[in-house]
């Protein structure tokens, strides 16, 4: 079969954090105030995107016990993504938290997910250009993460369909998420051969209900109810630098 | 396929923690006074929903090494739930824990679990309310609770189903259930998109034997024999503020 | 399918306890002899059962890794198992344990487990009563103990056979297991909604080439070959509470 | 089906460590020196099976992160090699490791393992005592460990087959193991109801390079391809007790 | 089935570490200078091979949670790849490192690797020779290891195809992979009876969506839709002895 063509955009990274609450609660008050000092700084650098050309960051506070911090970050460089994650670590909060998970991808857009009727140089469109390269939104007070595969079981082997059948059972689904315009955007990012999974969906809405009711509603698209697999979910609400202090309880 | 209607009503989370009895026996007699009482009016301030218009919350001690202590909340708000987390994690006790497990959810009901007959309006109705917004037993000495999904394998697979064929199936299962009204009382949350599993469910009983005996009997209906797959099941015993020095041991 | 009527006796829990060498190093002999002589109470309290007026408690040292003790208990009361597990957690040895594991199940008979002819009110037979409401054998000093489900993958879905099927299989495998009486004797727990397999099951005997000998030869009835999935095995060697200072080496 | 025969010899503990480097560097050089003494002493002892009227015992230091030390023994009593643990477990050097795997088998060899035309009270051949009681070959340096199970899926099912179909599988694949004669020698013990797999494989050989040619010719027989599902592999180098200074570093 | 003919290179290492930051900021700064200058000569002499006859030895900085380090090694014999780890567990910086992760393996060429058309003795090619010790690229700035299985489930069972079609499924994924020479250089070894998959695949690119674009292209190739299980991915930017002040952040 035919891979089909992809287009890539920003490398994401999805850095979790786990707070070490007795290491954080041992530091002295001044140590404290220094700490959170320099980590509300650093954030607000990542949210600035001050240290590269292009990209975007935002912070989340993860809900129950897989995480406690997601920082997210799109960046045109690989590298870039390494000094985002080595910068955080050299701070006095990070020696209090230790790291559950990660997910290293790239932005990627195949013509599955064109517009039906798009064709030509589709890479230079705005369209394209706005998803390769994409803006979070502001009023998305919730984010939602998880990893998925494509099947490769027996009958229900997603990569020895044909690319028509292939593209026809993405079409449909891109026509469920349609119905969630302004209700729910998202990110879809590629890792085959960055990370354990294929690709990482990340979501982001104001209501989190909606999460529910947009995947929900998805899995009963073929391609999701014959081909998807799909591993953890992650629910965090955006935490903006200036909120790290009384997140950290004062 | 189309997907169910559902409705949806509190969240929920279900918060597991293991106590290290090392950390707590470190602290010292006043220590451990002054912790005991900040997490007796905890707990009780939160089975009282002092920190919102609506909810519940009750505690458990989880039998066996999976956990220890688990702290379930409804709420209407998302945001809620976090707080709540929170304000354990500020306590000297919390310091004294890990969190093994957590679950996030919200609770759902989709019109395969309203009663035969049903139609219309069915949110406004007091039955719906009362399953949308519940009580929780208060007789009930026992909870059990496990995630589970619905399979999705080879000819086995729930999503690919017809629609008329997947609501006879939850109303066989449903008069199974029914069964056991006055024994045992159930509140299920939809966790798609929110957690690792696709449900929760939470049982609540006197006598936990009514569990195995429940869940033996729907494990023959074609619905679970089929097309269900489970995730760890944890039993918990009804904890009162009051009663949190007795099982510390002091 | 109709689920087979069952009969509960005690409740079962399974602790398993690793012992951290170098806390209980750490002690100094004056609180070494302390916690040896609370322990050795202890265990001969448990022994005696002199915590309820019915069920049992023996004590393991498990071989290799997953765990180094493993405490027995059989009560009438759910409630019990719990206060026997804090009643450990609060000795001084406990604070040098931690815990790899443990299963909470009840004691289940179904008619598939009556002997061939049975009918009638079977509870009430000595033969019943003593299954049950079980001895456990002093002569046997090893125990095996693993959980296991009954599997339900396509074609072979123990649920969805006929009871008389499922009937005829344990028949069959009852008669594998009555060739090696007086060798082996086993107590079966169910664990639906209590644990996160559907059965445990315990074996007890004098020779331990015979565990793997009955569960070999079982394995090719095929209620095993095609229906059985087998969790972890545990092996222990019986522990007298006046061995237990030998064992911790002083 | 009919279970194969089988004959038992030693029973075999596999006992996995993993070094705690830091632990091992905070002893000063007196007590470094003491326990280097105790462990070279402990393990030469167990070398020369001075526990025991019969067995053997070698060691082996781990390639890779999964462990550091193997000390691998076979002895007659399930009770001695427990307290072959226990001696280990109460060394200073012991304290410095902790127990990331084991594995306890026993010696098996079925009739699908007897050479061809092989009949009669075979147990009493010199050939089958020599595998129930075997030698370690001295010349070999490295040793290759993995427990394994033989597959029940579907129309593969191990268990299913007729026993005439079983043995001849088996012969075929004890006819690729004999091309490896004088090159890769082999050890299987059976673990049903010991631990978590149903077989241990351990082979030995001069050059490791000869475990993956067997290995690999081995997986293309029906009995693998078809029927075999495969547990972690351990490789090890044979280490003498004299050369444990050099190998913790001076 | 007949099993291809393999020819077997260099033995290799794939030695994983994590920086507990903690720790290695608890060092004092003279601790840390020399802990640094410890750490950059033995990459240094790693890097010249200096420790033996002949061989490989490159470093990589690892992107996300997974490790902080992979030190690769390729040597002859695998002896020397156990001194190399313990060669760096001896060191101030690995006292500050675990080890999550490592794969030991052999660099493996079959028949099915051979450029079409070839025959005869092909082991002594220069072609042959540059794959079985073969040099790592100076200008890959970017690694890529994953560990793979090929399955073994019903009607995709690798191993019992006839060894023609295997033979003409691995020459077509050899031709996707040529599409991608210039850009992607790989390795690949086997690790049947070495490690827990049965072959390693280590790529090197200096543009890591090269990594994506040739997997993702490969995935649709019959060989890896139908009989590729993958393990975990791990991505690693190439570190050079005289960078590692710099990337453990001064």
């Amino acid at each position: 079969m035919t891979a089909p063509e992809t287009l890539e955009g920003w490398f994401a990274l999805h850095d979790f954090r786990r707070l070490d609450r007795n290491a954080w609660g041992r530091l002295d008050a001044t140590e404290r105030e220094k700490a959170l000092a320099e980590a509300t700084d650093l954030l607000g650098s990542f949210h600035q995107v001050e240290d590269a050309a292009a990209g975007r960051s935002t912070s989340y506070t993860v809900i129950g016990h897989k995480a406690d911090l997601l920082l997210f970050h799109l960046r045109p460089d690989m590298g870039q993504l390494q000094a985002l994650e080595r910068a955080f670590d050299q701070t006095m909060l990070a020696m209090c938290t230790t790291r559950p998970y990660s997910y290293l991808s790239v932005i990627e857009i195949s013509r599955h997910g064109a517009p039906e009727g798009t064709a030509g140089n589709v890479e230079d469109s705005p369209y394209m250009q706005s998803r390769l390269y994409p803006e979070i939104p502001d009023h998305s007070r919730y984010l939602c993460f998880y990893p998925m595969n494509k099947k490769r079981e027996g009958a229900d082997n997603w990569y020895s369909l044909e690319a028509s059948e292939r593209g026809e059972l993405m079409r449909a689904h891109g026509r469920t998420g349609r119905r969630y315009a302004g209700k729910v955007s998202q990110i879809v990012t590629g890792s085959i051969g960055l990370d354990d999974w294929e690709w990482g969906v990340t979501l982001f809405a104001d209501d989190p209900i909606q999460f529910k009711k947009l995947i929900y509603e998805m899995r009963f698209d073929e391609v999701s109810a014959r081909f998807a697999e799909f591993g953890p979910f992650y629910v965090g609400r955006r935490l903006q630098a200036e909120d790290l202090r009384g997140w950290l309880g004062g």
